[in-house]
């Protein structure tokens, strides 16, 4: 692995958590034993980033499985531990699918549930680098092979996944090939896991980048400063309606009106077949104190309310491309993720399609 | 004047300022006396919003003409001073007006730029509760008569005004008239004018209201949430392109996509005839440290670079109509301001040009 974050890894002694919420500022760890301070730890936000919650999922049931053995808990505890965990975070599919994964090998006892949930990491990060290459190779060939102005939102990226990142895997992989230009870097209101964690990232991994406030993406699209926007996703229905991060719509909506692609990056486990367009995707509301104050300060006046959607959908008419580590679904020319329910899609350059590099 | 906001105000002492920077949380005032201290009192939006702004810099050269009287300067020195208020901010077209408009009565003295700056905050006053009317009755005659769910951007209320407000002019006078069930005000990165200003005024109106991201603002919209959105304008190209606060364009993207109507509120002063289109508005940007810093704490990394333009510009096929104090221009429809030169407007509903009620 060539990127030096280590966002999620288990040791011996527990779950080994980098904290989000004090980056930029501090590289601080926790090392979670309990699943409520998981859960707490999940909800804070001190691991986010849909990929990232599948693994701490995977990991979570094994906090439990040990904490049982260690506390003398019987099974219904346990489970209802589990579900807890399962349930931490309503809209990122991957985190449920990251305990659902490993439950089978609870029985099995916890170096069983350990190895299942370290593997969903090491496929993580493999499939990042097939993402990056996928991604990377269709952006070239679809808006230019030079170096190109990026705008991404949120963060996608090494700390939102077990490594390497997803759009920023791509934005890695354009660099490693001297193809970036520049990355504008959407703040991410209200938590500003831009302005805090990607530029973060992009600084350490030496690529340019400038930090704009959300407002201000749709007219850096429209002024034609952007080649192409990269983002991630925290569940991609059946027809390839997206939900990820708020503000993601309304730089789809500038994107569709600048005529540059939008690409979707994210791993083939973000996408539900189970739900057939983004109406069925829930929408997780955040407390509305993350809006009215900053920091612990106040900035609203004392009595406003607050509205604090944490995730949009955007409609597959404005997903140009869908990039998972098995290829790319050019999915507003009408291939949808359902049409490749067994996991495998087709790059878009006539490509079959590939296993996970 | 029903409001009870004195944002402007000349006293026997001097220029009386709202202090914009510290609201909600003081209500302080700043007695300008320098044209020095009110450039920089412009500058960092102590005063703002184009109608304020205008109103600003009629008694911008007030100030000038009695600092050159106390001081001695020459007339050289003083018409130097005037250009500096003049050039403080350079995308409000209002500031250079108001500025303009009092110039011929410099010869005639103090009292004479005194009562022609005090006529251009009256006008705007008796204007923006013509705009009220004019918007009301436009929004409850296509929308629906009934309480309206109305999305607004920053401030363009009465503290962006001399009074009574633009956009929000509107929203007090359907509230007044019972048609306001909510209003999502968008907090307004970087400075937050919608959370601080704008919620601020609404409470003290006793107008519902939500603080939500600028980002969450489309999806709002698309979700269905939103009945009308109403913005201010700094600057209006004839061909109705809009300068607005960075976040706009974004506004109208997703009003367009959802059908429902975009409604700019601005005097029509607002209007610049000489620029043909939105590609001749200069685009103000503002510090960096905005958009790198929160209240003063750094959140980006120590190295980050920040982008932060001050305004975007509306395309006019997505301004649904354009409300002065004259009347509704239908813009997307292809009624332009170009075709009303001479300062007047026909209201959408066939009725006269009215002269500002």
């Amino acid at each position: 692995m060539s990127d030096d974050v280590r966002t999620i890894e288990w040791t011996g002694d527990g779950l080994r958590l980098l904290d989000q919420t004090v980056l930029p500022h501090r590289v601080e760890y926790l090392t979670v034993r309990d699943v409520d301070v998981l859960v707490d730890a999940i909800r804070r936000l001190v691991v986010r980033g849909a990929p990232a919650l599948g693994v701490a999922g995977g990991f979570g049931v094994a906090i439990a499985v040990r904490q049982a053995a260690r506390d003398g808990w019987d099974g219904a505890r346990r489970d209802a531990a589990i579900a807890r965990v399962r349930e931490a975070r309503p809209t990122a599919v991957n985190l449920a699918a990251g305990v659902d994964r490993v439950l089978p090998f609870v029985p099995a006892g916890e170096d069983a549930v350990v190895a299942e949930a370290q593997a969903i990491l090491d496929e993580d990060v493999r499939g990042n680098h097939a993402i990056g290459a996928f991604g990377a190779d269709w952006i070239l060939d679809r808006v230019g092979d030079r170096p190109l102005r990026v705008l991404t939102h949120c963060n996608a990226g090494a700390l939102a996944t077990a490594g390497w990142g997803t759009a920023l895997g791509v934005v890695r992989e354009l660099h490693g090939r001297g193809r970036v230009e520049l990355v504008y870097a959407d703040e991410t209101r209200p938590l500003l896991q831009g302005a805090r964690l990607t530029a973060w990232e992009l600084d350490r991994a030496g690529i340019p980048c400038v930090v704009q406030t959300d407002a201000a993406a749709p007219s850096t699209i429209l002024r034609g400063f952007v080649d192409v926007a990269v983002i991630g996703a925290d569940r991609v229905a059946a027809n390839g309606d997206t939900a990820n991060k708020i503000g993601s719509v309304g730089v789809a909506l500038a994107c569709a009106a600048a005529g540059i692609p939008l690409v979707v990056a994210a791993p083939w486990s973000t996408v539900d077949p189970s739900v057939p367009d983004g109406n069925g995707v829930p929408i997780e509301e955040r407390p509305a104190e993350e809006v009215l104050t900053w920091s612990g300060a106040r900035t609203a006046p004392a009595g406003a309310r607050g509205f604090n959607p944490a995730f949009d959908v955007t409609p597959a008419r404005l997903v140009t491309a869908l990039v998972t580590e098995t290829g790319v679904l050019e999915v507003s020319a009408g291939t949808t993720p359902s049409m490749r329910r067994g996991g495998s899609a087709v790059s878009s350059r006539g490509e079959g399609a590939g296993g996970g590099a």
